[in-house]
């Protein structure tokens, strides 16, 4: 039984953590971390776990934890992971985070887009970005593992096998994405007032979303030429779920069938990536609640364009389904242990 | 491995059905009945199940399916059920109904509201009215269960402990309650339009609504006294959940101790049914995509009533997750096999 | 034309005086309070008004605001406009409250619910409450004007015809409401953020909501007997919008038309009361935007009950809809100025 | 006073005609055509409009209705206006045509996107194309106007700018489109109702949407290059609003300034476009209800693009009020009359 401490478990994605950990059969959370409810029952902040989580929420102690856990997960805000590791944590525990500290290579990046000092580069190095359908075989054997942003694991899977390919020019990429407000995370804000998002659709961060770099990042690696893309992000009446709708110039003709190939074959043996069949789009209903990425194409004749389009729940496959999934391999589990799950409708 | 065969998979009880019986380890689906899509791929209906389900819809053959299956659901339109049972099938087969037809034991109450003829009255009798809280050891020996509406479900349960121990005068009982619009059916109609529901709420049914006598059948013999209410539904933008709120005069002053301590007596011992804490009041939200049933109450000195409250998810408690409940009582399984689900939220 | 100043204008219900004031031919708003945007653009704080309003907000300066203003609408927290006004402000100007300060008559009442002590209670004397449908001839006079509350204006309508004619007993009464979100207010807080309204229903304030006295009174008047009754309001996700459903048994039995008429002979004259057609029940999205209240009836036989139904816009008529209707009686204007609103649907 | 006649009166188009023109002051419906509720009363289909219309539905009579209306409003399926006009009715009076059969001046590209084929082109050479900020002069001597798509309208508005100052290289031009779902209209059809679009967000009609042409054939004109894009809208829970998000390369550096001065010359003498300040992004709850539309752009120098953004109402600049904007020029009115709609929020 795998010991799991959550730093942060009170953010929708901690609580989305504490949902699935419940129904994984190989794990037990003893630590359910929350600054903000120290004391609190866990069940008074989130009523669902009424009679399932009898725990009372711990504020941060790094050295206690260590010592409890086997793997602590931190949904915290973006600095904090960095803040608290160290080699003397890391010896003792694994470390899944899932803000953004060391998902990106380039510490000058990092800091310029996220405009705050990196407290702990050193580390930066040995972190592995855990997408497991990339990177699998490095996550096995990890101790600090940086789990990816929403937008790039819906981007990055549903344009990396053409950006592998090299079937499109990645200068020409665009990526249209838009999100539910789970997103937004549960801070008392204006802006996330049911009546400000209700009956409304909006693009934010235009030109300067955190996760654009991420997103070149990764898919600079899986083509080898430097990516530069534009990512907009929109904000969508609805709690959960990520659409993401990508364009780019094809360096050549190609036919339905040739894409189509590649695209299964990239993903013929990815349980969590689903490629839709012929003039299926995807839709976020369809994966809600389940780690599925569901994938498709369409080539436009007229423009020599592609548009991929990827759809998942955002706090599955998009933080807490993803980090189990990480966490999974990293203790040796099947990959989809706690993971099988069937998404819900409607 | 209990083979399960499903007549009305396509609706969203129905699917909901599929979704939950594919996470039953002691269940197997043999048979997607769908009249509407024969031979139509059923994740090509349900595109959630993609990859998940390989099945074609097939069409309601009741001697076919007989023979294959060791359990038939049948989530239909009223009076199918009752025109497709015969000794011959629940010979070989047992039968759990999710419509009304062998729900109301008066032949002419169910012929009244239902505004149809029962042709199978010779089988009421032996139907089992399926809410194990109450029913339990009935349920276990049942060929013919029929399993309880929504609304009679939340608001049984809800009412049910004070109507037993006698403390409100039935007389007086007003069940007000407001549904989610999953509970309209996947039927292509202009009233459940997204833009006619969106943005609304209205009161239907009010004063004929079919799931009336059937609640109070079950309170009538909860009480032993003959029960006649009010209830009216009310439609709710939302996708999902019953919220009922129940009004009832005290026969004599109680304090919320003894109302307290009646309620936890009552559902002590029951998985599936959570009575919340002192001023905490059910809220759907917290019981998505569960099997739970929130109750609460509230007394009011000032009027000397009581306002009895109770919330579940339509299409679990108050369908499908309770048909595998009775399933379960009826083979012998362990009752919460499969539905153990941590409620979804956000 | 009529110099309106606004303490409150940021709130929703201050910014639908707004909206509804920029089209009304007579009014023009001088002063744009608010404590919380000082200083800033109203058209930032709301950007509907770009281009509409170029005015920034002011801070809460009365006797300032009392030398520019006709008339001052207050749409505060409870206490605000006892604490502001004076006879020297009532000599200068004339007040709207939307706040519940003046509407309550005993003044230990309003202490009571409201948990707070009445600072100016000499004024609750004078004060008229704005419910022109049945205080019309009191509003043209009055100086201090209360506007009623959101649930009392539904509740109050639907319920008075039958109240007034002495039909229901009144000690049955019991109201179960059902609110968009918007009168939640625009505050900042975790419970009214999108994803926690948002595919949810609950029931708040049980037995404790402070517009149950205000309700009580008027129908108190109405009767002439001592009200007690339950009111029970919910949050419904969605942003306008009430609906009330109410229950009382009759006194003796009555026909349909028999009541009909007394709705009608009650509010023939009325134009912002729509008596609804034969089973046709009272929905929010009819209403939607205008000062309609839309009332409905029904007789249950089996039960002896009647259930009574309405629904307006509670930013409209349950607030600044009716402040104006007010307005434009105690200045000399058409009643129905600035307010013949078609609802808008979708 | 204008008589207006309105065939298609129920569809959500048809109905935002009527709220908006019952608020017109020189205008009267003498004629609500709709062939599936003939003899129905208008007030049934829509229950908004109970005593506030009194008519019933009429048959599509067009003969009858020339001679009575002294303008026809067509809100009908593709095909249905070019079956109905001749010479002799546009003799006796105006068309205004919300379908798309005038909109496209190729007869082959329509029949080619629409499927059909054009029984009146004879009438395309004449026909008007009613986007009145580009085609003012034109429009005021129609007899028969094409008025555009929605979202034509809001994706020209915010495009043409920098189209007609030739900032922009046509070539990579993609507009990514979403839309509230009454632009689906009033049929009843699955994909419509409530449980299938709340919750969900996808893409539809990739790369063959229809609107795709009228779009190019715009800018073509603005820009004198022949212009072929991509574009892509999507279905976004909630009941209306258009917003486009569109991406172009720039052919030379450009400052905001330079671009900002592009945008207001273009609309300085155009109130019902709203050119925002800078970083302020357009959102579909800031015009809901109102004729406006909202522009602004950001430039991203990192990829040398530009990103357009515009928010408008679908019913209301999208189809209803600029009909009804077109109609206040061709009889010579103030353009604005009827249509000075502050938007409502929330």
């Amino acid at each position: 039984m795998i010991k799991v401490g959550i730093i942060g478990s009170t953010g929708y994605a901690g609580q989305e953590l504490v949902r699935l950990l419940l129904q994984h059969k190989e794990a037990e959370i003893v630590w359910y971390g929350s600054r903000s409810y120290i004391d609190k029952k866990y069940a008074d902040v989130y009523r669902n776990m009424f009679q399932l989580v009898e725990n009372v929420c711990l504020d941060d102690d790094m050295e206690a934890l260590a010592e409890k856990a086997d793997v602590i997960f931190t949904a915290t805000p973006q600095g904090f992971c960095a803040s608290i590791v160290s080699e003397d944590v890391l010896k003792k525990t694994k470390i899944i985070d899932l803000s953004a500290d060391f998902r990106i290579k380039d510490v000058s990046t990092y800091e310029q887009w996220y405009g705050i000092t990196h407290v702990s580069p050193q580390f930066i190095g040995e972190a592995v970005y855990g997408l497991p359908e990339l990177n699998r075989e490095k996550i096995k054997g990890a101790r600090l593992l940086a789990n990816p942003g929403c937008y790039p694991t819906c981007s990055t899977l549903s344009i990396y096998p053409l950006a592998k390919a090299g079937l499109i020019d990645l200068n020409t990429l665009i990526i249209d994405a838009k999100s539910g407000t789970s997103g937004a995370g549960r801070s008392a804000k204006v802006d996330n007032l049911y009546c400000e998002v209700n009956e409304n659709i909006k693009a934010y961060g235009v030109t300067s979303h955190r996760h654009t770099p991420e997103i070149e990042e990764q898919l600079t690696y899986a083509s080898g030429e430097k990516v530069l893309l534009n990512f907009t992000p929109h904000l969508v009446p609805m709690n959960r779920g990520i659409l993401i709708t990508a364009y780019a110039t094809l360096k050549k003709p190609v036919s339905y069938e040739e894409v189509k190939r590649i695209y299964d074959d990239c993903y013929k043996d990815e349980y969590f990536v689903r490629v839709l069949e012929k003039n299926v789009c995807p839709e976020t209903r369809w994966v809600e609640g389940s780690n599925f990425v569901d994938v498709n194409f369409k080539i436009d004749e007229r423009t020599n364009r592609v548009i991929m389009m990827g759809a998942m729940d955002n706090l599955v496959k998009g933080a807490a389904g993803q980090a189990i999934q990480n966490m999974n391999l990293m203790f040796g589990l099947s990959e989809t242990e706690g993971l099988q799950l069937v998404p819900m409708f409607p």
